[in-house]
């Protein structure tokens, strides 16, 4: 059976199916073994055009060499938090991708640059403001790239929904929802302040402020927002639960967001316009993503071909060490979410509304445009 | 062919089916002629099954002769708003129907209560907390029932939605979103601060509040809010575009609620819990209504028998005259509303959060409980 | 509230809303008083807007006076099946609407003739192919209108599918598959050979097989069918409960329908062409219809504005008596479904593949096309 | 972000993500490189747990070498269909994966049977019921195991229809209804009667025939067909472009099918029981499976972790590879279906009925049950 679902542009088949040569390829020690790392991204170098695995890092000995031993490695490519620094010797790892909890992307990044590795680093950026402003500092002296690991910003569908908002489909957009919750059980490092540096709002609710400033392409002028957390529920003594915020971008336009480690699994954002409304739901998911487009005369579900994003978003790294450029979602695109999710801690622990400093421009803490090929933007 | 939609109940199909003769249901006098009277109320009644259209008040006298005629009235069935009194010579008029911009809605209450007659109201219950107050006085007084027209507490799909959020099928209710918005054309009265009172919260953002209050039973302990016009836009001169605001309900639940007058036509209502997601999609439109409830297993869509909303609503009223009942939606309870959206307002104005006096019980505004009949709750 | 679902075109609202004056619209008696007319034709005329109710026909008096009170008649509005020819005696009643058994349609036709009335009758249009074709006889010879009740033909959407499907919206038209099922139940005249004439194809498997010759204006030239009634049911005695068939038109379009009395409630339509696939699901409920059209860009619901679809057939056929004209769906276009519905019969008796003459043209069977107006065509 | 999509299970996160050591891994020579191969099953391998991508198979050696270096492979891998016996030498390549036009299938089944290769086969099994059943016969005497590649009968989706259809959720099954159809693009070797061995039956039509026989778990017992091409396409000269036929099975539920080579991309399969209607849209796609049961009171779409499917299948292969199982879905199943097909076929070249020698039991010609692991059924 040919299956016809659309591919999402007219490129070759070629071009589309077959990756690199292996040996050509940018090669990645994984930094951290935790289930994000082996249900989603060791598959992902394992198809991914540009990328392919090439060490992994963790202090459980074991763990790594059975990720080694699945993913064709040796005894060899696996590396402890201890001897590290001994892929510097390492020409074919030309690149890191830290997946730790948030306080660690700091240390890691820095040894990384010491080393002269290319840095992915998963979101949040960091724990802190402070800690992603020396994380972008230290790449920038060791002159090596750092790129933060936001996969929304490189799959054809959220491509396709900022298109949608910036190309005035929806007409002028007034007024934008968007929540990201899940129930995060107790016991993990995402519940231990010292580890997580916050709650929800690091994890999850930087979602829906990624995604909104992706779709807008500019900053907010100002915010308010609160916390809450469940009196009595043990797992929220360090961080919270839930956070509430409202923002105001220029031209008045204002998202109204949730997140919460205490509800079940709902990621969703609306773009409300003059002429329509756009439905990004499920709007972060791994799979099955779904954008639809409602006006007053029909519901349109835009159907594009999915390809794996984390592969996306690591491939686009890969070309950005290959061909010398910039990636789009830069550290300092990091930091600014960072800034962010400061002034929303800071209103909701005064409870006043927070005047941010303006940002003229647009995409104005982002690297440039990644070229749109069929499958990705690298 | 029979068509087998479910009903939502077994009770016997003669039930269901024949209206009360018409000499015994309730007769309206029905105060206005505009569009929601012309296109919803006047078939309402139609197929209503305790009440029955008996007059019509307008001061277009043409149209309300054209109405009478095209209903199975008389000339003599059309009355002006000077000759409104009269019709207390007409004991088979027991009750009016108040179809008016806001601020009227006091006048002719007070007028109609004078008279003797019950009184139905159009929501918001006025343009103002001090006319809803003098309100429900004025009809306590003369010993008439007075009701808010909220259609969306009298539906089998509303109900069922408070079923689960109060059964605990959701687990524990963590957040709530609302969104009302529409396109208000220029030069309706609704953009007159002088006949409604305010913007796009008294029109459509009260269904938001309203039916959020409706689902959790509670009342909100605090509010922040902002409204926004878009600079230039002649529409909005007097009253306001759009509003944005978060309330908080006993227990830390958070609702973020925005309506506007310049977003393409969307109602939905979602509520989040610790084991699912209610989501109302449309929430609030006249038909179609759509019920789903998302867990980790399933989206389960509830089919149930769509009826007029209209005669639902209508119907309630009837019973209550009949039975000698308070009705569900009380004066009280859109008075309350009143109240809230002044809150609304002036927090938005002082940018400041508001603290609103605590309400202990459930349902504290509104009248008892109405019996589940199949079709409706009368 | 204004409600912004889209109307269905531009008209006045005023041209929309009210009603003709009762006394210039067509007047009806309803001959029978089951369950569709109860709970579905009662309410359509009370909002039709050519249309009224006159007088109710039934054996069951008690019943005809409640549902006469109950829709403003009087007592003398309430014939028996002995007293029906009294009506010939009432000017204001131009029409009767059949809505008995299928084996009395001839005779209450035959009838109504006799007495110079117009006759809307309930689908199928009779029990044989030969009461069909005494039916057209008889109202021609008396020079009284026929028009078979098909409410599909009457609906904005069903239009809206037709224009598409014509229009080559989905490419070259190649497959169609429509499934009509519902469970009926032990006891009513459904499951009677005298009265009904035959089972669940009469009654439901009619809806595949007439729409589908609608929307392509055509008509088939072959047809296989097969019967299927489950061993043991005592409900299948005398009627087949389901009935699966093939249908070739013009140019090769090859449809497969199932219909049936034994599986729950179903109605689907569903057109494949070389461009995009139509999907009506459900296809011929009484309400929330619902049409998609899929290519391999996206699935476009559209939406277009619901109403009672019996107001629109019946206002159909008043507008053809006030105006002249022929209704779209006289009793020859009813005709033509017995012969086919024959047909299969033959084809589930032999086993063997039934070749139909040939009928050149479009729409061979039907009068002339309705008035498109905003909310029907009549 | 935990990604809270529900596993299909609850087995421990170890087990659902670490594949086996590679070199404990049953390794695959692919043989062709069409865009089956290089779209989907090169990342399959990848991403299985039991399975590795060992050796390519090709006439273009250029291609043949680019896929090799793509996926980790050397020179020395890359073998053309003159060589491709000498992977008799090579004990790490235990299976082959057949990839080649249909005509193809049995000349390189016997093949690889001769040099001790087990066999996994793309369906259709053959061109012809006698080359089916030659292939049957060679592995059965080489002692090497042959296995259809029906992905459908390995996915949580399908497993969850087939427990829902057998375990009575559907009340009786009576009615199935189900469409694969797709555009054909001129010039591939599908459209060639020597290379395929027919048209859109033998590629798409049977999913239809093979998922339902699946879900079912019995075989026909009588069929009637008739197949349609576009007079004047150029691409229909050698195979048909649709067919559409309706089979009975035991207990008398009818399956009406149609395929087609010349309609847009659907693939959908309803099953209509007495209580409730289960919809699989789409049905056989790579991705976004979608699976609803609709009763009187809801819709209910389950939710299901969705897995690479040639991974799966894959995976089935070599667990029984491994632990000396028949596959579920072994070489018979597959000759099975040829034999249904030749029967279609046959009926639309007569135009009558065809009766079917009657199959006792369930799943007649299937291997043992796969075990239920969280990810797949192997």
């Amino acid at each position: 059976m040919t299956d016809q679902t659309p591919t999402n542009d007219s490129a070759p088949a070629e071009t589309q199916s077959v990756p690199q040569p292996a040996a050509r390829q940018v090669g990645y020690a994984v930094i951290g073994l935790g289930e994000l790392t082996l249900e989603e991204l060791l598959p992902a170098w394992a198809v991914g055009k540009r990328s392919r695995l090439a060490a992994v890092v963790s202090d459980d000995h074991d763990k790594a060499l059975r990720a080694a031993r699945a993913y064709g490695l040796t005894e060899a490519d696996a590396y402890s938090y201890d001897t590290f620094e001994e892929l510097q010797s390492r020409p074919d790892v030309q690149a890191v991708y830290i997946v730790l909890p948030n306080s660690l992307h700091r240390e890691y990044t820095e040894r990384a640059a010491r080393i002269g590795k290319h840095v992915l680093c998963e979101k949040p950026l960091a724990g802190s403001v402070e800690d992603a402003g020396a994380m972008v500092a230290a790449c920038r002296d060791a002159g090596v790239k750092l790129m933060t690991a936001y996969r929304c910003q490189y799959t054809p569908l959220h491509w396709r929904a900022r298109d949608l908002v910036q190309g005035g489909d929806l007409g002028s957009v007034k007024l934008i929802h968007s929540v990201n919750v899940q129930v995060e059980p107790a016991g993990g490092w995402r519940l231990k302040r010292e580890l997580a540096g916050g709650g929800s709002l690091l994890d999850v609710g930087l979602y829906c402020l990624n995604t909104i400033r992706f779709l807008l392409g500019t900053e907010p002028t100002s915010l308010w927002a609160q916390t809450h957390s469940t009196p009595g529920d043990p797992r929220f003594g360090e961080v919270e639960e839930s956070v509430t915020w409202v923002m105001t971008f220029p031209g008045g336009v204002t998202a109204q967001c949730s997140c919460s480690y205490g509800a079940a699994h709902t990621r969703t954002l609306d773009v409300y316009g003059s002429e329509g409304r756009l439905q990004l739901d499920p709007a972060f998911d791994y799979t099955n993503l779904n954008l639809r487009v409602h006006t007053p005369e029909a519901i349109t579900e835009h159907r594009l071909k999915e390809t794996d994003q984390f592969a996306l978003e690591i491939d686009h790294f890969s070309a950005c060490i290959q061909e010398g450029r910039e990636p789009f979602t830069p550290g300092e695109e990091g930091l600014q979410d960072q800034r962010l999710m400061d002034a929303i801690y800071r209103s909701a622990r005064t409870g006043q509304p927070v005047t941010l400093d303006p940002v003229p421009g647009t995409d104005a803490f982002r690297g440039p445009l990644p070229a749109r090929t069929p499958d990705a933007r690298d």
